[in-house]
């Protein structure tokens, strides 16, 4: 798992690479649709999420998230002419991700495959398919796999809406990525910090949201942690009762935009019921109001979950050798997941 | 909260009175928009993913649970034409549901609100509002005006395609939710068995997904556990690591339906695991594989959720209790619910 988070600038930069030139065949798929559906299951659905706010912000476009179960469970016919599938798998084998795309293709919808994997059924259900390039993932907890999907959903975003400042920002995302894998030291450190904690709460609002979520689900397959991933607003919205003392909470926050002064405030708000509270990223002005943090990065907002998504790799895979759990083969975790079987 | 939770099946009863004549006009509201988007946070959210399958698989319409932040931090214009869009907020007062659907109305989406309150700041955006009736409710956590919201989105559900099967299941909902609060006695006892933990997995597929959601929220507020609702799929996917002796789980379901063979094989597979495995519902099949159980609702699965909330809900009063809480008025939370301020 260690190297693997050491190897995304270069696979985030080959995927780019190797995507970028297919944003004029995302668009003329685009092109007679409107509403755009996300299909994912486990970090591919956390990298969905990132995907419906580049969908919804930067292209100004509804975006759903599918519940598979209406597709492969319930049977349901839904009239989705106009639509635009998108359905995430690393493996692209994941048959309930695949039977979910299917019947989103039967419902009259346009669909793309993000899979890191050739020849495989996810992408013969595609009308065009984002080939991401991770290379082969040894560990099982995803970390290449998802910041290159990431990438993938920010070519989609490009198809949907041409934006040459984002393009821009997005030749800066391996660099940027390099960068943080500068936390590892202070990741240790705050590992030891976690140690002794069996819950917490990862929060993070908008576009970080989507790296709460990855971070928790993370916390919870690989280190066996109580982690619950929440809004800044779902957590403010009554669960926060259930936090204190015992209950840590991490941060998720880009250096600037529009919810970071939120994020503060939350971070004043926990601190203040005993919270230990922690973050990565938010700059100077989260820094002054937690306990700990790992220095996030300088991308705007829209492409900071490329980055800093990585200083929380960093921090699990810690945490996870400081608990003698073995990060690459974790409990309970297969690699092509199977929702029935 | 005890004597409200009591207070259902007359609300609901009142509800349906109500708003099943508004069927109509929900519908010619509805002829000229395709898919649904419904706008929520808190309970209401949990009530609203009860929604989005009651849509997509009553009615076999597209539908999306809106991120209200794309409206109220990003000020993302979205082209929502042809949208019919749903706020859900029992106050009728939450600045941010307001805001968010008057961002949809700008957006061209025709409007409905569902609320509990006359004259409030959602129903002036709403070009229908659906008003539930579960009177003045005073415990802050929300049970009567849960359920009377579910009905209200059963009544949305008709209006987006007519069903005489489900007008006469509805009909029977009052008398199905009166039959389930015989559950109070088991409920008190299984609170014996739930109060020495500080985790729990909530967890339902399908229509009462929404159901395990709720709950989980519920133990969050009312209990401080750190209780996570998940879907059977995401437990499955990774989050199942985490379970183990000291994390219970519940299980939430319909006595029939195409979800139960998979919730009783999960029962299996946690059991086998050491979880403390229990149940709400799930009849004769799951009861056999549980640690203990609460019966449900033979009510069609489609409107189980509005029975089987309710001996979840006089769970948490009893483990509330129990635990020394003052169930009406938990630390933490609000009646009338704002994210930023």
């Amino acid at each position: 798992m260690r190297a693997e988070i050491a190897e995304q600038p270069a696979a985030i930069a080959r995927t780019l690479d190797a995507l970028l030139p297919q944003v004029p065949e995302v668009r003329r798929l685009a092109a007679d649709t409107r509403h755009v559906l996300l299909i994912a299951r486990g970090s591919s659905d956390n990298a969905a999420v990132y995907g419906r706010y580049l969908v919804e912000i930067h292209a100004g476009r509804m975006a759903a998230l599918a519940a598979p179960s209406v597709a492969t469970v319930y049977h349901s016919a839904v009239d989705l002419s106009g639509v635009l599938a998108v359905a995430l798998s690393q493996s692209g084998r994941t048959e309930e991700i695949v039977e979910t795309l299917q019947w989103a293709r039967d419902g009259g919808a346009r669909t793309i495959a993000i899979t890191n994997e050739d020849n495989v059924p996810l992408s013969d259900t595609a009308d065009v398919t984002l080939m991401t390039r991770a290379g082969v993932e040894r560990a099982v907890p995803a970390t290449k796999t998802y910041t290159t999907a990431l990438a993938a959903l920010a070519v989609l975003a490009l198809g949907l809406r041409e934006d040459q400042g984002m393009r821009a920002d997005l030749a800066r995302v391996p660099s940027a990525v390099q960068d943080v894998l500068a936390t590892a030291e202070p990741a240790e450190a705050l590992s030891g910090r976690l140690a002794g904690a069996t819950s917490m709460v990862v929060s993070g609002r908008g576009y970080a949201y989507s790296t709460a979520l990855e971070l928790a689900i993370k916390l919870k397959e690989t280190c066996y942690l109580g982690a619950t991933g929440l809004s800044y607003a779902d957590l403010l919205h009554g669960p926060i009762a259930a936090v204190g003392e015992e209950t840590p909470a991490l941060l998720v926050a880009a250096d600037s935009g529009p919810v970071l002064p939120g994020v503060v405030a939350l971070a004043v708000r926990l601190r203040a019921a005993g919270v230990p509270t922690y973050a990565i990223g938010g700059g100077a002005a989260l820094a002054a109001v937690c306990d700990a943090l790992l220095p996030g990065t300088a991308l705007p907002e829209k492409l900071a979950p490329l980055a800093l998504v990585v200083p929380g790799q960093l921090l699990v895979e810690a945490l996870a050798r400081r608990l003698g759990i073995d990060a690459d083969a974790p409990r309970g975790l297969r690699k092509v997941t199977q929702t029935d079987n």
